[in-house]
């Protein structure tokens, strides 16, 4: 017998957030080799340990170059328009700098020829740099923001150098020039994780790949957000934003007993930084919330950086776009402005998109 | 003129909760040389890139080892009973077993010696243990806590084999026998920071030595749970408990990403375990708050442990007693009853602390 | 086409939780005349002003004396216990005081013969009381404890006198009797809201009943417990415990503020307690979360009273079983264990119903 | 002996926030007679059952006229501007008509003359309105806001008219005059609590008046707010602001309750509204923390209204300027562009003071 006053039969409906906005989302390009990065591209398809269900690697390969598939999850998601970017481990991982120069601009021609053009209001992207040669990188940058219209760029770690083990982070001097023009074009840099070079992975070994994927690179990539504020970047150019996944790596949790041992230390012997780690948590850094479905993480850097400065993302296709705004769209304990912050008033704030008018 | 309506001048009054107990307090032994672990003991003297004031390194120096400042310190910050443990890297960073295994009982020994027997109401202690060599350990740990009343043991992550560089880590087969004993034993293991091994420390140089202490250490030991997790050690062993600092080392704010991730890998390919990162972490983890002061962060780990599983701490002396109690005491946004559970409840019911009826 | 990486269409899945209890579940007697209470019961059928849907009102109608309907909606909704009670007003709407002696006999015997005494795993029951005699209404609450296993008694409100604008509090002297026999029997009493008396409802006029019966009702009953409490009645009897249904009629949203206005007046002039709002909301009352389905609520709940003193509810059959089952089970931002207290581990502890292990 | 890691002393220090706006600010005014109004103003010096700390009334007799003391502890607080306006009852006590249009228009003048002309950046005011007559009282509004710069007007609740038991709702069609100036003008109104009509009292009998302050003048207000939201108001005038004083009088607590509730009445039998509460409360309410000094309570509000909606207080002289600004200033769990939005910004925005920037 139907219950008349029961409505629902153990699921929660959700009431889809329509105008939504994602940008970690991933492409696979066709216009340079896959093979000639280390690892090649996708990183998901090589890296030793890695046991993925033979259904999910297949169907993230079809997803990583599909503009029409895309686009009907985006529809079926609420997603109104995905700034994509070039997959990890990206140009970063070519040993070679003038060939990471050529394959850069390739990439970034084909992401704009195949997303931004034919679909001006669903896509835009965010440019590879061939962080190898940085005034390079900056040329292309600039090329980039100015003719093509990229929303900023997106930087997977460090840089190797020639050969897998000899790594750059971004905070070294060489790199100053793309921060430079960053600053002056006032585009944020994405700095997506990477998996840590091979000797650093000792902790790892013997660890599920996918714990490492969550866990590994994220804890790489916030000591490499930490390196960046410790360096001094950001009081260099105070209006600069560097764009963190996964709720900021854990950072919103962490900053504030990072910087209660700092104050232990001798004045200016912990770096040449100004402000503290928090700061710059809540005026240089955006959060993303790519692969994170939980309130009390979201709740976590909400309190720490603020409702202008934490937007949606999905991750896709490592993530499903479905699963993602079901999670959003349904969840309970936000307020529904900070929702509308935060699925796409903030990204289009920041990123020049037209806005929804909600 | 004083205002009538006018209690405090730009502060807030702290009302002293007075029963804490304390459980990740670190002594300084007299009993064996301490320039033969590497780093030598106290770590924090020696790590290049530590430029620490010298105020602060000579207070701790003192407070490492003078009880009855260190007693006078608990009164005054209303700590009813600490539990102590040998200082970091402690006899982890002995290279020779055999002296490791002569080691570790001669500073267990004076722990209760100078601690416990003097003083039985106000402290009891953590063993260390010589995991150089896992059988000793085994029995060590036995010997600590039926003959000396030790309330588990304390290890300080990874175990150095005869180098630096040589590290194994705890879930490794090899230190089966400790497990068992804690498990036999029914007795807690505090799996403590340490500094990463030199290979792995790239991402830290040209960082500051303190973000490192409060970054990399905790990053290290966050995978080194992960592993624990990963290994099905938690699966042979369902009641055993390990304790982690500083709120769980960022578990909380990544355990479900974490697992949504492993979702994606072929079943059983992850690791034998059988039960999801959060399963563990609300059933075989503890987190306590040394270093922690901070309501997001507390909340947090509250949110996904469950504040049946919040112990508060100080890390004294690298932190001070009296500050860590003021901001506990004095924080807004915790019930009073879950307010108590973090300050005793918790560790009395854990360690067999006669509790004081609050 | 379905895309692989897609689980859910818009709902998100609920996993049931399988124990719950349930504490303020409303039945109809048959064994007195209905229309011999003022209003007559059930309440909700004769209110000026209140346009229900027919529907709703045949169902519940239905549904307030159809056990075996009632056991099958339990089960769909992991509800392994509730603990029924005679619907508002109950016994407080008859004005003669030895009818209401009676009346209040004969529904405790028939809540125990047609629900208890069938179903002693499934069900329990609180007394209703003919607190317009209180010493008979003691020797009635001392009757049902000891002989039939009531868990307790329910009071709807203030009592009416002989009409219906004489009214009595519960904090008033000769209500004495009452409370030491609960003191006495370690049992707690349900204060539930009813419509407040005539005289007081005049901004409630030209407002919709529906409103008046979420907002104006918890006002009373709000009202009503602050008279408890600032009457010393806790102090009295400090193992008292009084419930108090809808996250406690937003005690814990505004027990704060009122405790800081007493604070100016003259000490002891507001009334002979002697602790504040806040201690005994923490201490003397319970709350149950009959039509609560927000997250918010519950938080300012749980911060306010405590995870042992929040507990899960319906209110049978005005509410669904099933679409409050499936709000709470699947909820997010409250940890695991403290789901499970407020599901049943509370119940079980504090009304002495066998524990279900989990 | 002075520790050296120890830098407290059972208190955690403050930052000033230092440009924080109140603005529900009571001032006595000397233009008419006190003794004119029932109850006389101001209502906290002759309400049966107030026992007030001598001093505490003195101090608040003194503080209600006082501008430079006012200024003195304004400073003192890091409050950079206050809305003033009329103590309760104001005007709404007054019984005679036209003697309320004379009065309010004496008293309007006399907020501008001795607060705002000579202290331009430190004060502005509500004015009061003659509601006995309400389109004397839409012109009042109309001359207070172009000619002397009100910010708005502030109402104590329903309107005597004649009698102190003839009470009239500020939903009733008579007010529609000073709603439709309010709109045409866009400036807000302050719906501030009084004691509800006597009559309404029974509960609050034998109930000290100090509670009743906290909880009955809010639970009054808390329903005549939602009379205002179910008769249309809002739909009518769907950019109308309402302000609620003490974190919106409960409503962020109990609304999406009230809410469910009404879905079962038959459509549109409810009032003539057309949205729910929740949509009101984040779309036409805005909350002030005055009297609130409780993370658990700002947070349901902020939850419930959204961080653009909720405004801090203090209710000068009533509270003390600097524990309100002490315990605001001092709390955690509120990130820090949340907390100057809740300082300043936000009332900058809605009435138009010029920004500090911040």
């Amino acid at each position: 017998m139907a219950a008349l006053n029961r409505n629902t039969t153990c699921t929660n409906l959700v009431n889809r957030l329509p105008h939504k906005i994602a940008l970690e989302e991933a492409i696979l390009p066709v216009s340079i080799p896959l093979n000639e990065t280390t690892p090649q591209i996708p990183q998901v398809a090589d890296v030793p340990g890695a046991v993925l269900s033979p259904a999910f690697t297949s169907d993230v390969g079809q997803r990583l170059t599909d503009v029409s598939l895309r686009l009907q999850s985006m529809d079926a998601s609420g997603i109104r328009y995905a700034i994509v970017s070039l997959t990890s481990p990206g140009i970063e991982g070519v040993f070679d700098a003038k060939q990471a120069v050529e394959y850069a601009r390739k990439v970034n021609d084909e992401m704009h020829a195949t997303y931004v053009a034919p679909h001006p209001t669903r896509f835009g992207f965010f440019a590879c740099l061939p962080m190898q040669d940085p005034p390079a990188a900056a040329r292309e940058l600039e090329r980039c923001v100015t003719q093509l219209g990229a929303k900023g760029a997106l930087v997977n770690g460090y840089v190797q150098l020639g050969s897998a083990d000899s790594v750059r982070y971004l905070d070294e001097a060489a790199c100053e020039p793309v921060w430079a023009a960053l600053a002056a074009l006032d585009v944020p840099l994405y700095l997506h994780p990477r998996v840590p070079p091979p000797s650093q992975q000792r902790v790892y070994r013997g660890f599920p790949m996918l714990a490492h994927a969550a866990y590994g690179f994220g804890a790489e990539t916030g000591a490499h957000a930490l390196r960046l504020a410790c360096s001094g970047l950001f009081d260099r150019y105070p209006r600069l934003q560097v764009v963190l996944g996964h709720a900021a790596e854990a950072l919103p949790f962490l900053a504030h007993r990072i910087d209660h041992r700092l104050a232990v230390g001798v004045s200016g012997a912990s770096g040449p930084h100004r402000q503290s780690v928090s700061y710059y948590l809540r005026s240089n850094f955006l959060a993303t919330l790519s692969g994170v479905r939980r309130l009390s993480t979201v709740r976590c850097a909400l309190e720490e950086m603020g409702e202008e400065r934490v937007l949606w993302s999905v991750d896709y296709p490592y993530e499903s776009n479905e699963d993602a705004a079901d999670w959003f769209d349904g969840v309970e304990g936000l307020n529904e402005e900070t929702k509308r912050k935060i699925a796409w008033r903030n990204a289009e704030r920041i990123f020049g998109i037209p806005p929804c008018g909600l």
